[in-house]
């Protein structure tokens, strides 16, 4: 056993084959450009291995509790990768246009847009075809291998992570405890809380009617919102703007709300490392189209695309957990929250002593 | 002289006086909220005094050469600033939504949008006012203290950096030196360049009629795009889209292909540290953005914007420097470049030798 | 309420006075220098205040389980603005040697080393008085003002977080449970290990003499190690270079064998965040260290320290948690690890069934 | 032309074969593993490229102006690339001491000691084989491939970066420029500062004999220090404690404290990037002696090191640019500088009339 032998290193470092070079007439920085690429595809390769954990574990019908550490912690290192490959454009930023154009026009039709593992990351985590940008009215995956495109038609018809991590919230556990039932408990509280706003408004004397008429329809939109996930009109269904279904949005409510609990730590974390994923992709497209704007300003990519336009609303509208990000609009302060029953609490608590267990 | 008081460690650690303690419900996470945000005002401080270095040596008439390192210092710290600005990002994202809720509301009307010294930064980098992205129809000054807003009318009357920048670009020399001119020179290597590309398509006995007629309009395009720049209807007023006046463009394109001659590499690392300035505000202005989507759902913001979506677009559309992102488009390989001639090259350079002083 | 009264700003903005200024002599980077103190202390401040919340949950006598998840994000914030505050080194780093000589004689004898906060944090973590690194043979606490020396003194004499997390250690559960007990298991599983590389050695026909007597002495060493924990001499006091006691160490290392089960994630995560801030800080050491050694090579420091051999050597020395990472020293293969009893396991996990609690 | 063909995807991703795997016992960690030193690996050939700049630009008898900046720019870029290495080791820390011991043993001989491209940078760089820490009394060369020892011997044998950087500061033009030396200058001034502290301490009325004493030997030790560089008994070689000789030392201190003018801007950065990447190297092996402390404890590496302690002592002692940082020892404030002649200044600046050139 040897450093070189095992890491592959005779292979590994042979396939970085400039095509500059190839034609005779070379430019340094392709070696850059190339290898920071290879780079990226060694991550993506570990960000789905990762993925294999959070499936395995989130299956259909069933989660093991002893299995939900293991996905936050595999959620966890995915975005420690995409930390690390947000700063890893720093390096690529190094290139600039002009070296680049030295051996641009070489890559033609070649792009990062045919990145198979790229994609089978997005399809993964939940990205819906039809959430999409248009790419000049062709499918994301009419320029990948053939071998890619099966690949991925098969990933899109399995379930997604977002899919799993509904299906696990549908199922949650305490929401409805014996007698108690968080719904009713929260939509008693909602209501109090806007009967008290209402009141206040209509007691207000400072208030002339026009501003005490656009105070009382604010309250009004307010709870037209909350109607998107309490007492919804058909439960079976995402409300309009919505992923999530209501009950998966309620769980995923209570999860946030009751947090403290130590059985609910565990699915905290988890939904927080969802939205920590969903927020580093974010900056990383972001990030990738303020350097393609630097690096070919108004030019079109060397796929085709509009370039910088193409990233730079894919980096707004490519979300996967969204919803884990609104449902901070759902939340009433502490002081208003119903306190949880004591039966409920208990059975959320571990029970140390012989006689309990 | 002693740390604390040289530090006035003493009030600087007495400042920090969360609403919630005066109105004895104490939230535990207002004290982050403070200082973090009184972490930024300083740094905004070290900001603005490193823009008084490019201010004193970017006079309307006159740079004095010993100076344009000490601004590219400047600028480069500027943007070390920012990056930890980007990443303290990181800490105020530890807060989560149902803490910042426990304190929100005490905060009605504050807003970060009444932070004199960003706008001050935004004002004197040269972020101009019908750039910036309507704020419920009223001026993004309206908000703030009397006394801050008449010195941001004040900077606005005054020359930005961008200003500034342009019209120490206008004066570039060796642009034009004696016999010499970069903008006819590049213009004919242009003009080859577009008539190989003519000559090819016409050439190409694989392209249908159409395919022949498309590729025609595309190399039609880009020559209209070059014509912001060389030879334009009109030199002394920015083409439409473009901030800059041709003439600094053009100054701007010289130092970028020409950046390996001697005099020209601190101009070179001008441009580049203002593109990373602006690059890193666009990026923060992102992050803020999302940190806010988090913490607030699609609530509106405590200063009463829409918060999330304002922050968004601002991410695009409030650049200051986004004429030397495009500049890439302009840019022709090294191959094709015309070289310079050795008089220019020469004057360019340092004469080490006695006799040659 | 508007933001600048909110966050004091006047106030704030109004405590950078340089001394060069004070002298008629101004240095521009003396406001920097003082600025990125100041942003050091507003964050020592946050962190003080987040040890708190440990202070306050880890009490002697009691830990509630719903406070570990609090304790753990308030280590876990720690570790984020640890994180930012070693990046703030970059900053002060664009400040030359130079700009630094302009208005480093004005300090004289005022320093770093007199930060109070500084060394409430490391006091309060753990940093025990016979592990400091002597400093001209003067109590660390010689140069700082009285009322600071006080308020050290009597945190010296408290509980540290160190001490509060070994006190709640050695009343971890389940360690012992009903007729199972991890020391027992864990010790009749080292023993078998130890005896397979005794048979392994004795049976290998390719060793000399010489190198089987060496081999087995490794193993004789290796099984010492393991008497720091496992069947110590005296079980009522820590082992010759460690801190905390073997019946601690044992619990911390049940934590981190086991910790996939629920009951233990948290635990797990906690020791996890120590370990995260105690590399954090001796980053944050080592990076001061190279960056004073930049600014002012050989000198000696304005307080009058060794300036670089003092703080490169707290780097290494000044530990609180090095038990934590020694740990890995006593990790067998999950392979060789003795499963937990059923009924153990059971008891380490939740009942969501109503007939179950 | 095909992203995945370009590059080479197939074979890249088909190179990570777990010994785990290939033994029936997978252990998932072991992938993360082993992309993580690909990763770095890939990296390492990138420095090296970048190296070949600086080594074809810095030849023994010449460097072209027009140069130094390519060669600021790789050296800038590794850096860059550097930092990404660093915050690299976040990732490696998300695999956790248990799960590397399920395939530690499999690796044994292997280590991190034998990646050849790593010890080529230090070679490249200027590591002198002397400073190296010894390893258990052999070589750093002895466990590579024999291959690779042929390689590091030659490259011993050449000059190493530090070594063409010596030359060529040795060769630093203006240090001595018709009638003016800048030694005779610098040594005047600093004699007058030495004469003024040995004044005030003989006027001081405040001191008693031992503080008089004391002070006075402070002194002459610094002048001491100083004789290191200034009229050193012999100029040919290297005096106690440095690497480079007086007079290219000379030249450092005279590029620092002249850097504002433009011909010494990039000389300036050349010498700052050097010292950034000794420093960011630093860090990266502090990084990492804490990292295998947390995954090993106190057991050996699987290369037969002592793990920590080597990693530790050669953060500390693996340094190829130390003299850059001592070099701030002999800085004196602006104030007391001997101003540059205007003939001297003259020569140091661009002409841009005609006229002049």
């Amino acid at each position: 056993m040897n450093y070189a032998d095992y890491l592959k290193l005779d292979q590994l470092l042979s396939i970085q084959q400039p095509e500059s070079d190839r034609l005779g007439r070379p430019a340094r920085d392709e070696l850059l450009f190339i290898i920071v690429h290879q780079a990226y595809e060694l991550w993506f390769k570990q960000i789905l291995n990762e993925l294999d954990v959070a499936d395995q574990a989130f299956t259909e019908d069933h989660v093991d509790d002893a299995d939900i550490g293991k996905v936050v912690h595999a959620l966890d290192r995915i975005a420690v990768v995409l930390r690390v490959l947000v700063n890893q454009i720093d390096i690529l930023e190094t290139m600039t246009p002009l070296d680049f154009l030295e051996f641009r026009d070489l890559l033609i039709p070649a792009s990062g847009f045919q990145s198979a593992q790229f994609r089978q990351i997005e399809v993964r985590l939940g990205l819906m075809p039809e959430a999409r940008i248009s790419f000049n009215g062709q499918s994301y995956k009419s320029k990948l291998r053939a071998i890619d495109q099966r690949l991925l038609s098969k990933l899109e018809s399995q379930s997604s992570l977002a899919d799993r991590v509904e299906t696990w919230l549908l199922r949650t556990p305490f929401v409805v405890w014996k007698d108690w039932d968080f719904e009713d408990a929260y939509s008693r509280a909602v209501a109090t809380m806007f009967a008290n706003e209402r009141h206040m408004i209509s007691e207000n004397p400072e208030l002339d009617q026009e501003q005490h008429d656009r105070q009382l329809r604010n309250v009004e939109q307010s709870e037209d919102a909350f109607r998107s996930i309490l007492q919804p009109v058909d439960g079976t269904v995402a409300a309009p703007g919505w992923r999530f279904r209501p009950q998966a949005l309620l769980a995923a409510l209570f999860i946030n709300l009751y947090r403290d609990e130590p059985a609910l730590q565990l699915p905290y974390r988890l939904l927080t490392a969802l939205m920590d994923i969903d927020e580093l992709l974010s900056t990383w497209r972001h990030r990738h189209a303020l350097m393609v704007q630097r690096m070919i300003g108004r030019k079109i990519g060397t796929g085709g695309s509009s370039g910088h336009d193409y990233l730079k609303n894919s980096a707004e509208k490519h979300r996967m957990f969204g919803d884990l990000f609104a449902l901070a609009t759902f939340l009433i302060p502490r002081s208003a929250l119903p306190p949880l029953p004591p039966h409920v609490q208990r059975a959320m608590r571990y029970q140390y002593t012989d006689t309990a267990s």
